[in-house]
């Protein structure tokens, strides 16, 4: 760092000056004596501290002075490591400088993806994971946590209504994975070892050409799972949604009958419960019969609407649940857990270990002295696997059931809000669709497009531009910070997610008033 | 929870006692008085300071009272959740408990696997990273963190004399992995899309029949990656590797021969910088003459051994490296970095992007108003990401090239006084080759052994029941924490890794004398 940073300092008792000159080596584990260590951690609390109280003015910019550029980031961060450590000092005003110049994505308007606000018992849900820094490969080195994560994904999988089998009576099997997309990826891999049990030891070979069917709004790891899987983007069919973004079952069934007219063996159909951009919900019942039918194996990916199990208002979306095979569902979304926290949960008792172990003698002993079903590891496609289940627990124990239906029903209840605040502010503020969920999704449209026609051609490519310019302002002063895209044929539109329990009404109307304050001339 | 945990308090101005019956509720992002969320985060770090303090003490066990079974930690905990929520005292108190009964890892004597102690700045860049909380897909979101990633990224391929190309000078491509496993998960892939980019789209088709060539030693996620990729683990071909642990580039090109004698395309050669169990480096530099002459990807797993390149001292085990397509490096190992931090890196400039990039429009899109090149999210096989980075580079800031370099010769040097001590312990303890690097080898032979003939099978049948119950004797005092296993014909014997700075000679001699103590009799 060329210039020293001052670091402030709101607790009296923290005397951060006494880390100047002080290293590494003063801390543990390179001494036993704890005195540099608790001023450390301590000064780092203080420093999370000031940064979680600025959060709570809901009228502090999301980005202190905006978004800049890569150079200027890299004039104000010295990035590169030299010969000699630097001091605690400067890693403690480093860290500073983060809190200060990051998007904070814990900001009440901060409403771009994921906003869940900066959840104080994930964090410490974080904090006690990093100081064990436990593997959850096998029981012996992380008893509790896999025990702990063995029951919550079975209370996961109790809310699908999946039945209890075999001999340990479990009602299906499940692990928690570095996000949805892995755990999507994990779907695909159990459904292909379930159909094609011969292709882990001979890989594919004698022309078997595998083949998956998802809607087109599916999130696009489906696809790229089956670039990884050497089956191919070419056999992934894609069933178009209706204008509420659903797919249908019939479209299913046609797509499964095309599929096999072309002499390919459709062996995994993916829906979406809430989807990225719409939040739309498939109908999962509908199409489990259809899956039956053919015996293919159904994922839904519930990784954004998985949480509304968890309110009886809102369960009714997931209708069918039960008859799925396989279930990606991310705490770390609509649940406020830091990330990263994802639950993939397969029905089916050991197609996940018979799909992926590869009985590595090291790790899996057979000769240990419990019982190895506890150890995880060879069922997953890690080795080493963090702890992601304190967080989650720790949460879930704090709010119980009723204190995740009640933030679930918030939500919606914000969501309704913001439509309705947004329907009072036509022909400004246009909607692309009722909100089938909490996604809520809009054009800004100028008062220079307002009278266009809008089934031209010049009316949607000149709407196309507002979204992106109105971004680009919205990055360069900081205030807020909202999605956008382009989806089927709609010209770029916003696309409002709000799960963050800070963000107010008070938020959603002066949001309102920033896109239109930075758009009204464009 | 059935009874009520008395937390100890050894900060006096921390009141845990203002916990009781204060709710999540009381809690930021819910409100946004912040009392009870200081209260709370620093009762946290009391805890977490205590059970640093109690790690300082070496002869204190590495598990308190040892390893309990499944049924007696769900008789500690409540695993299960209630309607209700917890009061936020009961949370910290389940916290306690935790950190009472968990498997110490970062103790001195805890040897099992990873070692590397509580890391102080890993934690501190933990506690930053979850309360940002921010996602690494897109630069907008994580400026700071992409632009960290990357600078730190170049210095690792810098470390392997990677040649910079193309129009922005880069030397080399790469990200940070949720784990080794993923990464060289990673390296297949993209030497997949390299050997056969028809594969994305169009699966494995026509015949064509990919295998793979490594060392029997190669990590079991190599093999694994042949199964999930649907070329199958009888295409990966394994060579035995001598004595040593080390493959020749003789049988690489003789197995590379043999597969295509078969009609099949070998396109992956993996061998190990620092293997598992032995920490053996198998020779690049010849390996890759090899595999330029048949046009092979030379991936090279050192997610173990790959910090030797940190050190003058012990960089020359890597010669070669800079011929390497890919390369796995784990910082969370040798680094002491905490979980989870590994990097794969590749020599080619677009084949990530290529091999892995599906183009989803709501995250990528493609009229932002920076450089998209910015955006890491479509070159990995995640969707989010949690921020590995800035715990690293806090690490390595504070130690500098020269801490490192002190820290690799420091454990070289432990291991090296470990097995000269061991040495000294015949006929009780028995290596099973010198070290070649930091795992140190050894079976204990009791009294009742050591008058067998050792080339008898009733000998080896009866020395492999031996590390199994000294282990099952050392769960259940915790007195310290050891791994072992069998190899290719060895029984089981032990494999000690000392990782960890805080652990001294004397921590050596003692673990020596434990496990003495425990087998002496069998």
């Amino acid at each position: 760092m060329s210039e020293k940073i001052p670091i402030a300092n709101s607790i009296n008792y923290v005397h951060v000056e006494a880390l100047n000159e002080r290293t590494y080596k003063n801390l543990v584990p390179y001494t036993s004596d704890m005195k540099t260590t608790k001023t450390f951690l301590f000064a780092a609390i203080d420093m999370i501290l000031r940064y979680i109280t600025e959060l709570n003015e809901h009228d502090s910019p999301v980005i202190k002075n905006g978004l800049r550029t890569p150079a200027e980031y890299r004039k104000m961060f010295t990035f590169e490591i030299d010969d000699q450590g630097s001091d605690l000092y400067d890693i403690l005003a480093n860290c500073e400088r983060i809190l200060e110049t990051t998007v904070r994505s814990g900001h009440p308007r901060f409403i771009n993806q994921l906003s869940q606000g900066v959840d104080t018992i994930s964090l410490v849900g974080e904090m006690i994971t990093s100081t064990i820094n436990a593997n959850m490969f096998t029981y012996e080195v992380a008893p509790v946590f896999n025990l702990m994560e063995e029951s919550v994904l079975t209370h996961m999988r109790d809310c699908c209504g999946w039945p209890k089998q075999g001999p340990l009576s479990k009602n299906g099997d499940g692990v928690l994975a570095p996000g949805g997309a892995l755990s999507n990826l994990y779907a695909v891999l159990a459904a292909k070892h379930y159909a094609f049990p011969q292709i882990k030891k001979g890989g594919i070979q004698n022309g078997l050409r595998p083949a998956m069917v998802i809607s087109k709004h599916c999130h696009y790891s489906m696809k790229r799972a089956a670039a990884i899987l050497s089956i191919g983007t070419d056999q992934v069919y894609e069933v178009d949604p209706d204008e509420s973004g659903r797919v249908t079952a019939e479209n299913i069934e046609e797509k499964i009958l095309y599929c096999q007219s072309l002499g390919l063996t459709v062996f995994f159909v993916a829906i979406t419960a809430g989807t990225t951009v719409f939040g739309a919900f498939d109908p999962i019942e509908e199409v489990s019969v259809i899956c039956r039918k053919y015996n293919v194996w159904l994922h839904v990916d519930g990784a954004w609407g998985g949480s509304t199990l968890l309110s009886p208002k809102t369960k009714h979306l997931l209708q069918g649940i039960d008859k799925a095979d396989s279930f990606t569902w991310n705490p770390h979304k609509l649940m406020s857990i830091h990330l990263q926290c994802s639950a993939i949960l397969i029905r089916h008792l050991n197609v996940l270990q018979e799909a992926n172990q590869m009985c590595a003698g090291y790790l899996f002993q057979p000769d240990k002295h419990y019982e190895t079903s506890l150890d995880t590891g060879d069922k997953t496609i890690q080795c080493g696997r963090h702890v992601d289940i304190l967080k989650l627990w720790l949460g879930w124990k704090a709010r119980g059931h009723l204190g995740y239906a009640e933030h679930v029903e918030g939500l919606v209840e914000n969501a309704k809000f913001f439509y309705e605040a947004l329907l009072k502010r036509e022909p400004y503020f246009r909607m692309v669709m009722k909100p089938p969920f909490i996604n809520v999704c809009f054009w800004y449209v100028p008062s220079s497009l307002q009278h266009y026609d809008q089934t031209t051609l010049e009316y949607k490519q000149r709407l196309d531009k507002v979204a992106p310019k109105i971004k680009e302002r919205m990055m360069n002063s900081g205030t807020m910070m909202i999605g956008y895209q382009r989806l089927d044929d709609y010209p770029n539109f916003f696309r409002a997610i709000i799960s963050n329990p800070a963000t107010t009404k008070g938020d959603i109307v002066a949001m309102i008033d920033t896109i239109h304050e930075l758009g009204h001339d464009l």
